[in-house]
Protein backbone atom coordinates (compact mmCIF):
# COMPACT_ATOMS: atom_id res chain seq x y z
CA UNK A 1 0.00 0.00 0.00
CA UNK A 2 0.65 3.42 -0.91
CA UNK A 3 1.17 5.71 1.99
CA UNK A 4 -0.56 8.93 1.75
CA UNK A 5 -0.26 12.07 4.05
CA UNK A 6 -3.28 15.28 2.85
CA UNK A 7 -2.19 18.55 4.01
CA UNK A 8 -4.90 21.01 4.14
CA UNK A 9 -8.65 21.22 4.43
CA UNK A 10 -10.48 23.59 1.93
CA UNK A 11 -12.28 21.62 -1.36
CA UNK A 12 -9.19 20.24 -3.24
CA UNK A 13 -8.44 18.28 0.31
CA UNK A 14 -11.75 16.99 0.72
CA UNK A 15 -11.91 15.78 -2.80
CA UNK A 16 -8.39 14.33 -2.74
CA UNK A 17 -8.87 12.63 0.59
CA UNK A 18 -12.63 11.34 -0.78
CA UNK A 19 -10.73 9.61 -4.15
CA UNK A 20 -7.65 8.15 -2.68
CA UNK A 21 -9.47 6.76 -0.26
CA UNK A 22 -11.27 4.50 -2.63
CA UNK A 23 -8.19 3.88 -4.41
CA UNK A 24 -7.10 0.17 -3.64
CA UNK A 25 -3.32 0.37 -3.71
CA UNK A 26 -3.35 3.76 -1.72
CA UNK A 27 -3.83 4.56 1.87
CA UNK A 28 -4.40 7.92 3.67
CA UNK A 29 -3.00 7.69 6.38
CA UNK A 30 -3.38 11.47 7.99
CA UNK A 31 -5.18 14.41 7.13
CA UNK A 32 -3.47 17.73 8.80
CA UNK A 33 -4.95 21.09 9.26
CA UNK A 34 -4.03 24.09 11.35
CA UNK A 35 -7.61 23.70 12.37
CA UNK A 36 -9.61 20.62 13.11
CA UNK A 37 -12.40 22.05 12.31
CA UNK A 38 -12.18 21.90 8.67
CA UNK A 39 -11.35 17.99 8.76
CA UNK A 40 -15.25 17.68 9.99
CA UNK A 41 -15.27 15.47 6.30
CA UNK A 42 -13.01 12.78 7.35
CA UNK A 43 -14.92 9.72 8.25
CA UNK A 44 -11.73 8.24 10.33
CA UNK A 45 -11.48 11.00 13.11
CA UNK A 46 -7.82 9.07 14.32
CA UNK A 47 -6.38 10.58 10.92
CA UNK A 48 -7.13 13.84 11.34
CA UNK A 49 -4.26 15.94 13.17
CA UNK A 50 -3.96 19.34 14.05
CA UNK A 51 -0.70 19.41 14.99
CA UNK A 52 2.51 19.32 12.37
CA UNK A 53 4.85 17.84 14.67
CA UNK A 54 2.84 14.28 14.53
CA UNK A 55 3.04 13.77 10.88
CA UNK A 56 3.77 9.83 10.60
CA UNK A 57 6.31 9.30 7.83
CA UNK A 58 4.29 8.53 4.31
CA UNK A 59 5.22 7.65 0.57
CA UNK A 60 3.58 10.89 -0.45
CA UNK A 61 2.67 14.49 1.09
CA UNK A 62 0.48 16.36 -0.98
CA UNK A 63 -0.25 20.01 -0.17
CA UNK A 64 -3.40 21.16 -1.12
CA UNK A 65 -3.09 24.17 0.80
CA UNK A 66 -2.58 27.87 -0.41
CA UNK A 67 -0.27 28.84 -2.49
CA UNK A 68 1.60 31.25 -0.57
CA UNK A 69 1.59 28.72 2.15
CA UNK A 70 3.60 25.93 0.39
CA UNK A 71 7.09 26.62 0.81
CA UNK A 72 6.82 27.67 4.42
CA UNK A 73 4.91 24.83 5.20
CA UNK A 74 6.98 22.42 3.61
CA UNK A 75 9.59 23.24 6.27
CA UNK A 76 7.79 21.08 8.88
CA UNK A 77 8.37 18.02 6.18
CA UNK A 78 12.01 18.75 5.76
CA UNK A 79 13.49 15.79 7.18
CA UNK A 80 11.10 13.60 5.79
CA UNK A 81 12.18 10.79 3.00
CA UNK A 82 9.01 10.64 1.38
CA UNK A 83 8.21 12.66 -1.68
CA UNK A 84 6.41 16.00 -1.08
CA UNK A 85 4.28 17.56 -3.71
CA UNK A 86 2.12 20.55 -4.13
CA UNK A 87 -1.19 20.95 -5.87
CA UNK A 88 -1.46 24.24 -7.63
CA UNK A 89 -1.55 25.33 -10.91
CA UNK A 90 1.07 28.45 -10.65
CA UNK A 91 3.52 27.54 -8.53
CA UNK A 92 7.18 26.50 -9.10
CA UNK A 93 8.06 23.02 -8.69
CA UNK A 94 11.28 24.70 -7.02
CA UNK A 95 9.13 26.31 -3.92
CA UNK A 96 9.90 22.54 -2.72
CA UNK A 97 13.78 22.71 -3.61
CA UNK A 98 14.89 22.43 0.14
CA UNK A 99 13.01 18.59 0.40
CA UNK A 100 14.76 15.63 -0.40
CA UNK A 101 11.85 14.22 -2.92
CA UNK A 102 9.58 16.35 -4.13
CA UNK A 103 6.94 17.04 -7.50
CA UNK A 104 3.75 18.35 -8.34
CA UNK A 105 0.53 16.79 -8.36
CA UNK A 106 -1.91 18.93 -10.21
CA UNK A 107 -5.38 18.20 -10.81
CA UNK A 108 -6.71 20.35 -13.60
CA UNK A 109 -10.44 21.19 -12.72
CA UNK A 110 -12.39 23.52 -10.39
CA UNK A 111 -13.47 21.98 -7.17
CA UNK A 112 -16.85 22.70 -5.26
CA UNK A 113 -17.70 21.33 -1.81
CA UNK A 114 -20.95 19.93 -2.36
CA UNK A 115 -20.30 18.55 -5.44
CA UNK A 116 -18.77 15.07 -5.89
CA UNK A 117 -16.65 14.59 -8.99
CA UNK A 118 -15.51 11.61 -10.87
CA UNK A 119 -11.36 12.10 -10.52
CA UNK A 120 -10.93 8.91 -13.44
CA UNK A 121 -11.59 12.28 -16.19
CA UNK A 122 -9.47 14.86 -14.28
CA UNK A 123 -6.14 15.67 -15.85
CA UNK A 124 -3.53 15.51 -13.47
CA UNK A 125 -0.35 17.25 -13.97
CA UNK A 126 3.08 15.21 -12.88
CA UNK A 127 6.53 17.09 -12.06
CA UNK A 128 9.31 15.87 -9.98
CA UNK A 129 12.91 16.48 -9.22
CA UNK A 130 13.64 13.40 -11.20
CA UNK A 131 13.20 10.32 -12.95
CA UNK A 132 12.66 8.27 -10.53
CA UNK A 133 9.95 10.53 -8.14
CA UNK A 134 8.39 11.43 -11.80
CA UNK A 135 7.53 7.35 -11.97
CA UNK A 136 6.30 6.99 -8.82
CA UNK A 137 3.98 9.94 -8.90
CA UNK A 138 2.76 9.01 -11.69
CA UNK A 139 1.81 5.61 -10.90
CA UNK A 140 0.13 7.07 -7.43
CA UNK A 141 -2.12 9.40 -10.05
CA UNK A 142 -3.03 6.81 -12.34
CA UNK A 143 -4.31 5.18 -9.05
CA UNK A 144 -7.58 7.77 -9.28
CA UNK A 145 -7.18 9.25 -12.66
CA UNK A 146 -7.31 8.00 -16.62
CA UNK A 147 -5.62 11.09 -17.48
CA UNK A 148 -1.89 11.92 -16.27
CA UNK A 149 0.09 14.22 -18.04
CA UNK A 150 3.63 14.68 -17.58
CA UNK A 151 3.82 18.85 -17.52
CA UNK A 152 6.68 21.41 -16.74
CA UNK A 153 6.53 24.36 -14.05
CA UNK A 154 6.30 26.68 -17.73
CA UNK A 155 3.60 24.33 -19.13
CA UNK A 156 1.77 24.13 -16.12
CA UNK A 157 1.33 27.77 -15.81
CA UNK A 158 0.15 28.39 -19.26
CA UNK A 159 -2.99 25.63 -18.30
CA UNK A 160 -3.49 27.76 -14.70
CA UNK A 161 -3.80 30.63 -17.20
CA UNK A 162 -5.77 29.01 -20.12
CA UNK A 163 -8.08 27.69 -17.43
CA UNK A 164 -8.61 31.62 -16.17
CA UNK A 165 -9.97 32.04 -19.61
CA UNK A 166 -11.90 29.06 -19.99
CA UNK A 167 -13.37 28.86 -16.77
CA UNK A 168 -13.86 31.63 -14.96
CA UNK A 169 -13.97 34.46 -17.38
CA UNK A 170 -16.56 31.93 -19.72
CA UNK A 171 -17.88 31.97 -16.14
CA UNK A 172 -18.49 35.57 -15.92
CA UNK A 173 -19.67 35.68 -19.55
CA UNK A 174 -22.79 33.55 -18.24
CA UNK A 175 -23.33 35.82 -15.32
CA UNK A 176 -23.54 38.56 -17.63
CA UNK A 177 -25.88 36.97 -19.48
CA UNK A 178 -27.93 35.79 -16.84
CA UNK A 179 -27.92 39.40 -15.50
CA UNK A 180 -29.45 40.37 -18.75
CA UNK A 181 -32.20 38.01 -19.06
CA UNK A 182 -33.07 39.09 -15.58
CA UNK A 183 -33.37 42.59 -16.77
CA UNK A 184 -35.51 41.86 -19.65
CA UNK A 185 -37.75 39.23 -17.78
CA UNK A 186 -36.38 36.47 -19.25
CA UNK A 187 -35.77 33.10 -17.64
CA UNK A 188 -31.70 32.40 -18.28
CA UNK A 189 -32.23 28.30 -18.18
CA UNK A 190 -33.20 29.47 -22.09
CA UNK A 191 -29.71 30.13 -22.53
CA UNK A 192 -28.31 26.72 -21.43
CA UNK A 193 -29.59 24.74 -24.27
CA UNK A 194 -27.13 26.66 -26.72
CA UNK A 195 -24.80 26.48 -23.99
CA UNK A 196 -24.21 23.33 -23.56
CA UNK A 197 -24.01 22.97 -27.91
CA UNK A 198 -21.59 25.39 -27.42
CA UNK A 199 -19.20 23.16 -25.03
CA UNK A 200 -20.81 19.88 -27.21
CA UNK A 201 -19.38 21.21 -30.67
CA UNK A 202 -15.51 21.76 -29.57
CA UNK A 203 -15.59 18.02 -28.90
CA UNK A 204 -15.42 17.15 -32.55
CA UNK A 205 -14.40 20.78 -33.63
CA UNK A 206 -11.52 23.46 -32.95
CA UNK A 207 -12.50 25.96 -31.34
CA UNK A 208 -11.25 28.49 -34.31
CA UNK A 209 -13.27 26.07 -36.14
CA UNK A 210 -16.56 26.34 -34.42
CA UNK A 211 -16.79 29.72 -34.34
CA UNK A 212 -20.10 31.63 -35.75
CA UNK A 213 -21.94 34.97 -35.33
CA UNK A 214 -21.83 39.03 -36.03
CA UNK A 215 -18.03 39.60 -35.21
CA UNK A 216 -17.32 36.67 -37.53
CA UNK A 217 -19.41 37.77 -40.55
CA UNK A 218 -18.56 41.36 -40.18
CA UNK A 219 -21.94 42.18 -39.53
CA UNK A 220 -21.50 45.62 -38.20
CA UNK A 221 -25.51 46.57 -38.57
CA UNK A 222 -26.04 43.78 -35.70
CA UNK A 223 -22.96 44.36 -34.19
CA UNK A 224 -24.37 47.94 -33.84
CA UNK A 225 -27.49 47.43 -32.88
CA UNK A 226 -26.25 45.68 -29.57
CA UNK A 227 -24.28 47.75 -28.89
CA UNK A 228 -26.61 50.08 -28.86
CA UNK A 229 -28.63 47.72 -26.22
CA UNK A 230 -25.52 47.33 -23.74
CA UNK A 231 -24.70 49.47 -20.42
CA UNK A 232 -21.19 50.82 -20.98
CA UNK A 233 -19.18 48.41 -19.01
CA UNK A 234 -20.66 45.70 -20.91
CA UNK A 235 -20.52 47.76 -24.16
CA UNK A 236 -16.59 47.44 -23.48
CA UNK A 237 -16.70 43.57 -22.81
CA UNK A 238 -18.43 42.85 -26.73
CA UNK A 239 -16.13 45.52 -28.54
CA UNK A 240 -13.04 44.07 -26.84
CA UNK A 241 -14.37 40.89 -27.87
CA UNK A 242 -16.05 41.75 -31.68
CA UNK A 243 -12.54 43.11 -31.95
CA UNK A 244 -10.50 39.94 -30.78
CA UNK A 245 -12.48 37.88 -33.05
CA UNK A 246 -12.33 39.37 -35.79
CA UNK A 247 -8.48 39.94 -35.70
CA UNK A 248 -7.65 36.86 -34.88
CA UNK A 249 -9.97 35.17 -37.80
CA UNK A 250 -8.17 37.99 -39.80
CA UNK A 251 -11.64 39.85 -40.51
CA UNK A 252 -11.33 44.01 -41.49
CA UNK A 253 -11.77 46.00 -38.61
CA UNK B 1 -51.84 17.95 -41.23
CA UNK B 2 -50.49 21.16 -41.07
CA UNK B 3 -49.11 22.12 -44.27
CA UNK B 4 -45.49 23.64 -44.27
CA UNK B 5 -43.72 25.81 -46.63
CA UNK B 6 -40.12 26.68 -45.67
CA UNK B 7 -37.76 29.14 -47.29
CA UNK B 8 -34.22 28.54 -46.99
CA UNK B 9 -31.33 26.86 -48.42
CA UNK B 10 -28.79 27.04 -44.71
CA UNK B 11 -27.90 24.97 -41.97
CA UNK B 12 -31.68 26.62 -39.85
CA UNK B 13 -33.67 25.39 -43.18
CA UNK B 14 -31.72 22.11 -43.47
CA UNK B 15 -32.48 21.62 -39.74
CA UNK B 16 -36.17 22.68 -40.05
CA UNK B 17 -36.42 20.88 -42.88
CA UNK B 18 -35.25 17.57 -41.25
CA UNK B 19 -37.25 17.87 -38.02
CA UNK B 20 -40.24 19.07 -39.61
CA UNK B 21 -40.47 16.03 -41.95
CA UNK B 22 -40.62 13.66 -38.83
CA UNK B 23 -43.03 15.59 -37.09
CA UNK B 24 -46.47 13.54 -37.11
CA UNK B 25 -48.97 16.29 -37.70
CA UNK B 26 -47.14 18.29 -40.18
CA UNK B 27 -46.38 17.81 -43.64
CA UNK B 28 -43.61 20.03 -45.61
CA UNK B 29 -45.32 20.53 -49.02
CA UNK B 30 -42.57 22.70 -50.58
CA UNK B 31 -38.79 24.36 -49.92
CA UNK B 32 -38.09 27.27 -51.50
CA UNK B 33 -34.59 28.13 -52.54
CA UNK B 34 -33.25 30.83 -54.87
CA UNK B 35 -30.54 28.35 -56.04
CA UNK B 36 -31.57 24.72 -56.45
CA UNK B 37 -28.04 23.35 -55.74
CA UNK B 38 -28.93 24.54 -51.88
CA UNK B 39 -31.91 22.30 -52.09
CA UNK B 40 -29.32 18.94 -52.37
CA UNK B 41 -30.63 17.90 -48.62
CA UNK B 42 -34.38 17.44 -49.53
CA UNK B 43 -35.10 13.57 -50.02
CA UNK B 44 -37.92 13.93 -52.23
CA UNK B 45 -36.90 16.47 -55.22
CA UNK B 46 -40.15 17.06 -56.20
CA UNK B 47 -40.78 19.44 -53.12
CA UNK B 48 -37.56 21.60 -54.20
CA UNK B 49 -38.70 24.65 -56.00
CA UNK B 50 -36.43 27.79 -57.06
CA UNK B 51 -39.70 29.57 -58.02
CA UNK B 52 -41.30 31.92 -55.75
CA UNK B 53 -44.60 32.30 -58.16
CA UNK B 54 -44.92 28.58 -57.54
CA UNK B 55 -45.29 28.65 -53.67
CA UNK B 56 -48.17 26.80 -53.35
CA UNK B 57 -50.68 27.59 -50.12
CA UNK B 58 -49.97 26.24 -46.80
CA UNK B 59 -50.83 27.24 -43.05
CA UNK B 60 -47.33 28.12 -41.95
CA UNK B 61 -44.15 29.74 -44.31
CA UNK B 62 -40.84 29.59 -42.64
CA UNK B 63 -38.87 32.14 -43.40
CA UNK B 64 -35.36 30.40 -42.60
CA UNK B 65 -33.46 33.34 -44.52
CA UNK B 66 -30.73 35.84 -43.86
CA UNK B 67 -32.39 39.41 -42.17
CA UNK B 68 -31.91 41.36 -44.54
CA UNK B 69 -33.85 39.27 -47.09
CA UNK B 70 -36.85 38.73 -44.89
CA UNK B 71 -39.15 42.52 -45.55
CA UNK B 72 -38.36 41.77 -49.13
CA UNK B 73 -39.02 37.93 -49.45
CA UNK B 74 -42.59 38.27 -47.77
CA UNK B 75 -44.05 40.30 -50.59
CA UNK B 76 -44.17 37.42 -52.63
CA UNK B 77 -46.03 36.00 -50.22
CA UNK B 78 -48.70 39.02 -49.22
CA UNK B 79 -51.54 37.26 -51.28
CA UNK B 80 -51.34 34.10 -48.57
CA UNK B 81 -53.53 33.51 -46.01
CA UNK B 82 -51.39 31.45 -43.76
CA UNK B 83 -49.44 32.22 -40.95
CA UNK B 84 -45.71 33.85 -42.18
CA UNK B 85 -42.95 33.49 -39.99
CA UNK B 86 -39.23 34.88 -40.13
CA UNK B 87 -36.88 33.04 -37.79
CA UNK B 88 -34.12 35.37 -37.05
CA UNK B 89 -33.43 36.29 -33.39
CA UNK B 90 -32.53 40.22 -34.30
CA UNK B 91 -35.59 41.17 -36.56
CA UNK B 92 -38.37 42.57 -35.42
CA UNK B 93 -42.05 41.12 -35.77
CA UNK B 94 -43.13 44.20 -37.67
CA UNK B 95 -40.66 43.26 -40.54
CA UNK B 96 -44.22 41.40 -41.74
CA UNK B 97 -46.49 43.83 -41.06
CA UNK B 98 -48.18 43.99 -44.53
CA UNK B 99 -48.74 40.29 -44.47
CA UNK B 100 -52.43 39.03 -43.21
CA UNK B 101 -51.01 36.48 -40.55
CA UNK B 102 -47.79 37.13 -39.37
CA UNK B 103 -45.12 35.94 -36.44
CA UNK B 104 -41.68 34.63 -35.37
CA UNK B 105 -40.79 31.15 -35.04
CA UNK B 106 -36.97 31.87 -33.54
CA UNK B 107 -35.22 28.22 -32.67
CA UNK B 108 -32.56 29.57 -29.69
CA UNK B 109 -29.48 27.00 -31.01
CA UNK B 110 -26.46 27.52 -33.17
CA UNK B 111 -26.67 25.25 -35.82
CA UNK B 112 -23.99 23.29 -38.30
CA UNK B 113 -24.73 21.38 -41.26
CA UNK B 114 -23.52 18.27 -40.94
CA UNK B 115 -24.40 18.42 -37.16
CA UNK B 116 -27.87 16.46 -36.18
CA UNK B 117 -29.59 18.22 -33.71
CA UNK B 118 -32.37 17.08 -31.05
CA UNK B 119 -35.20 19.53 -31.68
CA UNK B 120 -36.71 18.57 -28.60
CA UNK B 121 -34.17 20.18 -26.33
CA UNK B 122 -34.29 23.93 -28.22
CA UNK B 123 -36.41 26.32 -27.21
CA UNK B 124 -38.76 27.78 -29.96
CA UNK B 125 -39.34 31.63 -29.00
CA UNK B 126 -42.78 32.31 -30.62
CA UNK B 127 -44.48 35.75 -31.33
CA UNK B 128 -47.31 36.71 -33.48
CA UNK B 129 -49.58 39.18 -34.41
CA UNK B 130 -53.02 38.18 -32.69
CA UNK B 131 -53.78 35.39 -30.10
CA UNK B 132 -55.21 33.66 -32.40
CA UNK B 133 -52.05 33.10 -34.72
CA UNK B 134 -50.03 33.02 -31.49
CA UNK B 135 -52.16 29.72 -30.35
CA UNK B 136 -51.49 28.46 -33.62
CA UNK B 137 -47.68 28.96 -33.79
CA UNK B 138 -47.51 27.35 -30.36
CA UNK B 139 -49.07 24.54 -31.47
CA UNK B 140 -46.77 23.56 -34.16
CA UNK B 141 -44.07 24.66 -32.45
CA UNK B 142 -44.62 21.94 -29.40
CA UNK B 143 -44.76 19.45 -32.60
CA UNK B 144 -40.87 19.70 -32.67
CA UNK B 145 -39.81 20.89 -29.07
CA UNK B 146 -40.46 20.64 -25.66
CA UNK B 147 -39.61 24.32 -24.62
CA UNK B 148 -41.77 26.60 -26.31
CA UNK B 149 -41.79 30.25 -25.46
CA UNK B 150 -43.57 33.29 -25.51
CA UNK B 151 -41.45 36.12 -25.98
CA UNK B 152 -41.86 39.37 -27.55
CA UNK B 153 -39.50 41.24 -30.38
CA UNK B 154 -37.41 43.35 -27.35
CA UNK B 155 -37.10 40.23 -25.35
CA UNK B 156 -36.03 38.17 -28.59
CA UNK B 157 -33.47 40.70 -29.73
CA UNK B 158 -32.28 40.74 -25.87
CA UNK B 159 -32.29 36.84 -26.03
CA UNK B 160 -30.13 37.27 -29.54
CA UNK B 161 -27.94 39.29 -27.92
CA UNK B 162 -27.18 36.92 -24.22
CA UNK B 163 -26.25 34.37 -27.29
CA UNK B 164 -23.57 36.23 -28.29
CA UNK B 165 -22.15 36.22 -24.95
CA UNK B 166 -22.69 32.50 -24.01
CA UNK B 167 -22.01 31.10 -27.34
CA UNK B 168 -19.60 33.34 -29.66
CA UNK B 169 -17.63 35.27 -27.07
CA UNK B 170 -17.48 31.80 -24.90
CA UNK B 171 -15.78 29.95 -27.87
CA UNK B 172 -13.79 32.69 -28.63
CA UNK B 173 -12.02 32.04 -24.96
CA UNK B 174 -11.89 28.81 -26.17
CA UNK B 175 -10.10 29.58 -29.19
CA UNK B 176 -7.78 31.63 -27.37
CA UNK B 177 -7.18 29.02 -24.32
CA UNK B 178 -6.15 26.69 -27.67
CA UNK B 179 -4.05 29.19 -29.52
CA UNK B 180 -2.31 29.86 -25.97
CA UNK B 181 -2.04 25.86 -25.20
CA UNK B 182 -0.47 25.41 -28.84
CA UNK B 183 2.00 27.81 -28.06
CA UNK B 184 3.06 26.43 -24.97
CA UNK B 185 2.98 22.65 -26.64
CA UNK B 186 0.01 21.66 -24.31
CA UNK B 187 -3.04 19.28 -25.53
CA UNK B 188 -5.72 22.08 -26.00
CA UNK B 189 -7.77 18.68 -25.22
CA UNK B 190 -6.60 18.62 -21.44
CA UNK B 191 -9.17 21.75 -21.09
CA UNK B 192 -11.75 19.91 -21.78
CA UNK B 193 -12.80 17.80 -18.79
CA UNK B 194 -12.66 21.90 -16.99
CA UNK B 195 -14.83 23.05 -19.57
CA UNK B 196 -17.60 20.79 -19.37
CA UNK B 197 -17.34 21.09 -15.80
CA UNK B 198 -17.78 24.84 -16.22
CA UNK B 199 -20.99 24.26 -17.82
CA UNK B 200 -22.12 21.41 -15.65
CA UNK B 201 -22.34 23.63 -12.42
CA UNK B 202 -24.26 26.23 -14.15
CA UNK B 203 -27.16 23.34 -14.08
CA UNK B 204 -27.24 23.61 -10.21
CA UNK B 205 -25.74 26.84 -9.57
CA UNK B 206 -26.54 30.10 -10.92
CA UNK B 207 -23.12 31.65 -12.28
CA UNK B 208 -22.93 34.44 -10.29
CA UNK B 209 -22.48 31.52 -7.58
CA UNK B 210 -20.37 29.94 -9.16
CA UNK B 211 -17.63 32.31 -9.79
CA UNK B 212 -14.22 31.52 -8.63
CA UNK B 213 -10.58 32.49 -9.81
CA UNK B 214 -8.20 35.13 -8.88
CA UNK B 215 -10.29 38.20 -10.16
CA UNK B 216 -12.99 36.74 -7.48
CA UNK B 217 -10.48 36.45 -5.04
CA UNK B 218 -8.45 39.69 -5.75
CA UNK B 219 -5.47 37.66 -5.84
CA UNK B 220 -3.10 40.17 -7.30
CA UNK B 221 -0.18 38.37 -7.23
CA UNK B 222 -1.43 35.60 -9.60
CA UNK B 223 -3.22 38.52 -11.83
CA UNK B 224 -0.27 40.55 -12.80
CA UNK B 225 2.18 36.84 -13.28
CA UNK B 226 -0.49 36.14 -15.54
CA UNK B 227 -0.61 39.67 -17.32
CA UNK B 228 3.26 38.78 -17.85
CA UNK B 229 2.23 36.04 -19.67
CA UNK B 230 0.04 37.56 -22.20
CA UNK B 231 0.89 39.14 -25.37
CA UNK B 232 -0.98 42.43 -25.73
CA UNK B 233 -4.62 41.35 -27.40
CA UNK B 234 -5.00 38.82 -24.57
CA UNK B 235 -3.59 41.13 -22.61
CA UNK B 236 -6.60 43.96 -23.51
CA UNK B 237 -9.09 40.56 -22.74
CA UNK B 238 -8.02 39.77 -19.01
CA UNK B 239 -7.97 42.93 -17.73
CA UNK B 240 -11.11 43.39 -18.72
CA UNK B 241 -12.85 40.55 -17.70
CA UNK B 242 -10.65 40.64 -14.14
CA UNK B 243 -12.36 44.31 -13.72
CA UNK B 244 -15.94 42.81 -14.83
CA UNK B 245 -15.84 40.54 -12.64
CA UNK B 246 -14.29 42.44 -9.71
CA UNK B 247 -17.34 45.19 -10.45
CA UNK B 248 -19.90 42.67 -10.93
CA UNK B 249 -19.10 41.18 -7.54
CA UNK B 250 -18.37 43.96 -5.37
CA UNK B 251 -14.72 43.79 -4.76
CA UNK B 252 -11.86 46.39 -4.55
CA UNK B 253 -10.42 47.25 -7.71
Amino acid sequence: MIKVVIIGGGNLATHLYQTLSLADHIEVIQIYNRNLKHLKFVQDPELAISDSAKIKDADLYLLAIKDEAIAEFAENLSGKDGIIAHCSGSQNLNQLSKMKNYGVFYPLQSFSKDKPVNFKKIPICIEANNTANLKRLKEIAHQISDQVFEVDSEQRKALHLSAVFVNNFTNHLFTIASDYCEENELPFNILLPLIRETVAKIDTLPPYSAQTGPALRNDQKTISAHLEMLNPDRKKIYTILTESIQKVHGKKL
